[in-house]
């Protein structure tokens, strides 16, 4: 028996709905690429122009005064009931990985958008802006985060100088941006920014195996890369018996499996050979050098070094019973950064009530919200990346992860203006 | 106190100072190159035909008739006392491997000249052929032992549809190399063909590791050269935990030294990866895809195909383990070559009778008299090739070893009479 009366909408449905639209248009930015038959668009090129354009027409439409400043970043800001109220920045990156998949950077920035098409015009008691930041990645000039870090003025005269394939400086690139786009404003977060939320997808299989849909992200790892080198003697594989070795290849091979052994005793630590280069690398001749590169990740640097030392010392022990030259050297290190406690246990709490786990992660990637932490009070809520899978066209994000990725953006947004008032930012004065 | 009488040349004067013309001219062959500042010599190229020219002078110096064949190998033929005498032919090849050693076949060539040299235009019971081969390495059309191959008939039509690097076929090379060397003849080892001997440096550090000039080779060993391929799954190498990891270089490492150990557990067997390729190969990615190649060689035919099976059964084994993919392809199994028996016992009596241990040894080369030796009764002797170094700038030989060679050869020249009457091959009907 049916019964006439107002049409209430059941629970998560404005979080579905919207979760529709932010993958459709997940779908549509892909197809702005500088590759046809692939989604490759890099910082300042015609697709990311283009990209811009159809982003700028949503934001608009959502209440947002939209504008582009001199780095290149798309900037939506929704205004607060009162002028001067302190900003929320929600951002991520536009700019993609070659022969990248639709949702790396992409999906925060459309979240930011979605969350304030919910709010359907009506201004809160804080600013929220919305960035898409021009390059993250770092495809364009060898160089990440140009974006980020031109917002929280990082962006130094060697930075500049860098060059692009073509051989064009970052600094002329960004005068000739300038040039042809006057409109541009500038990049820096402005005085009344608060805080700053990133969603991103977690890029790895963690929250998969877990069958969780999101997590808060509680600081990324620090980073030590390297490479180690192996040099034995080359031999004809023929005429070289075995004991007469000196395979440069079976000590990286021993090597190797320590690698992996001493990771995987130091929880919470990685450790990756991702490259291996065999010198001459031909089928009928013994190695006679043989260099791996190495990356250990891990939330604290103290462990990170201590494991990055030991996986070392390793190769020089290898070395030593194989007759082995070993070489190693340290290409950067990178400390690990944590985000805003008090806005991470927000983010946290939004997620607990919209009935998530409150799962707190580790970042082993880097994202713009490691760059913007030191200087703006930070918080990252991940996205289960199905399969762990990114950087590859096969990327995917899951439609109710999605929603409820919106449910708890929007929690945040309600229990943010308490935050503010912990914090005397008040935005009723 | 000085005596006047008749110079007497103090033991081994001859072979000393022949074994320096050997290298002086080892020397000067090796500046008939096709890149200017390293040897690099290929089939019918015109650095080949240099060489040539100044080798069949010294050739017709000692005493030779000197022809050019049609397959572009160097004849030189030492007649005998009388006509119609058996045959024998010291051979090895004149062309080179890119950036070459001085040595590799070139040491053969000369060396058969050198004992003709020493019989000072006395002919002797039977005949000499010395042959430098037009190619033994393979390096221009990427198919090795032309020269032999045409000496034995075994050219065949496949062969001659090869192409070389600019689109040549190896027919129409060997057309207008006969078109502009009319004079060139058969290239077919004449019917009074009796014996085959080649000198060759080892290419290996047997005899150096021993401390012996020479040895006796009594076999070639067969090879199998294929390759495994490890499929794991690409993941990020800072959000792929640990035990979250498919990690096929990971497999790879864990069956590589399984390689070694299954080898070194086979006597006289050996089993190399020479070259190891990893997908994506990014330092900051956990390896997908790692491709091994596989040459495993032994004398014994049979021991080498159980080895080769344990190695691919070591990789399925690894591959269980660890939830890898693993596949494998046999390119070529190439069975071993056992030399004349008797020829061979003549060679080491040789060496026997000028002072040097009896050695004999497996060759895990190949070399032209593996391509002879089913059509004509065939021996080898190698020369020490210290640090085991070849096919490189830096391969040498010790003019003391020469010498010793020299020496063993000019005993072998007398002693091989004996063994062609035991052959009921007379030379003095």
């Amino acid at each position: 028996m049916k019964t006439a009366g107002p049409v209430v909408e059941p629970e998560g449905y404005l979080e579905h709905t919207l979760a529709q639209a932010v993958l459709e248009r997940c779908d549509a930015l892909a197809l702005f690429t500088e590759r046809p038959g692939q989604i490759h668009r890099t910082f300042l090129s015609p697709a990311m122009a283009a990209c811009h354009a159809e982003l700028r027409r949503w934001m608009a439409a959502a209440g947002m005064r939209v504008a582009i400043d001199i780095a290149g970043n798309v900037r939506g800001h929704y205004a607060a009931e009162k002028p001067m109220a302190p900003r929320l920045i929600i951002a991520s990156h536009l700019d993609t990985v070659p022969h990248a998949g639709r949702y790396d950077g992409v999906l925060g920035v459309l979240l930011g958008l979605a969350l304030v098409e919910s709010l359907n015009h009506k201004p809160l008691s804080f600013e929220i802006e919305v960035i898409g930041f021009s390059d993250e990645e770092g495809v364009r000039f060898g160089f990440p985060f140009i974006g980020s870090r031109a917002a929280i003025q990082q962006l130094q005269s060697e930075h500049l100088q860098l060059r692009d394939a073509d051989g064009h400086s970052l600094a002329d690139a960004l005068s000739a941006f300038a040039e042809s786009t006057p409109e541009a404003g500038s990049a820096i977060f402005p005085e009344n920014s608060a805080a700053y939320l990133e969603f991103h997808i977690e890029q790895g299989p963690v929250l998969d195996h877990e069958n969780l849909s999101l997590a808060v992200v509680e600081s990324i790892a620090g980073q030590s890369r390297g490479s180690v080198t192996f040099l034995g003697r080359a031999g004809h594989a023929g005429t070289t018996p075995m004991d007469l070795r000196r395979d440069a290849l079976m000590a990286a091979a021993e090597w190797l499996l320590e690698v992996e052994a001493i990771a995987t005793a130091n929880p919470s630590a990685v450790a990756t050979a991702g490259h291996v280069d065999c010198e001459p690398g031909v089928a009928n001749t013994v190695p006679g050098l043989v260099r791996c590169t190495l990356d250990v990740r891990a939330p604290d640097d103290k462990q990170r070094r201590r494991v990055f030392e030991r996986i070392l010392a390793a190769a020089e022990n290898t070395g030593i019973r194989r007759h082995i030259g070993v070489s190693h050297r340290l290409d950067y290190d990178q400390p690990s950064i944590r985000l805003d406690e008090s806005l991470t246990a927000l983010a946290q709490q939004a997620l607990t009530q919209t009935g998530n786990q409150p799962r707190r992660m580790v970042s082993g990637a880097g994202h713009d919200a490691m760059v913007i932490a030191p200087y703006l009070r930070s918080a990252m809520i991940f996205l289960r990346s199905p399969d762990g899978i990114s950087h590859h066209p096969d990327e995917s994000v899951l439609s109710g992860d999605v929603a409820a990725a919106l449910h708890a953006g929007r929690e945040f947004l309600k229990l943010f203006p308490s935050w503010l008032e912990s914090r005397q930012l008040s935005c009723t004065t």
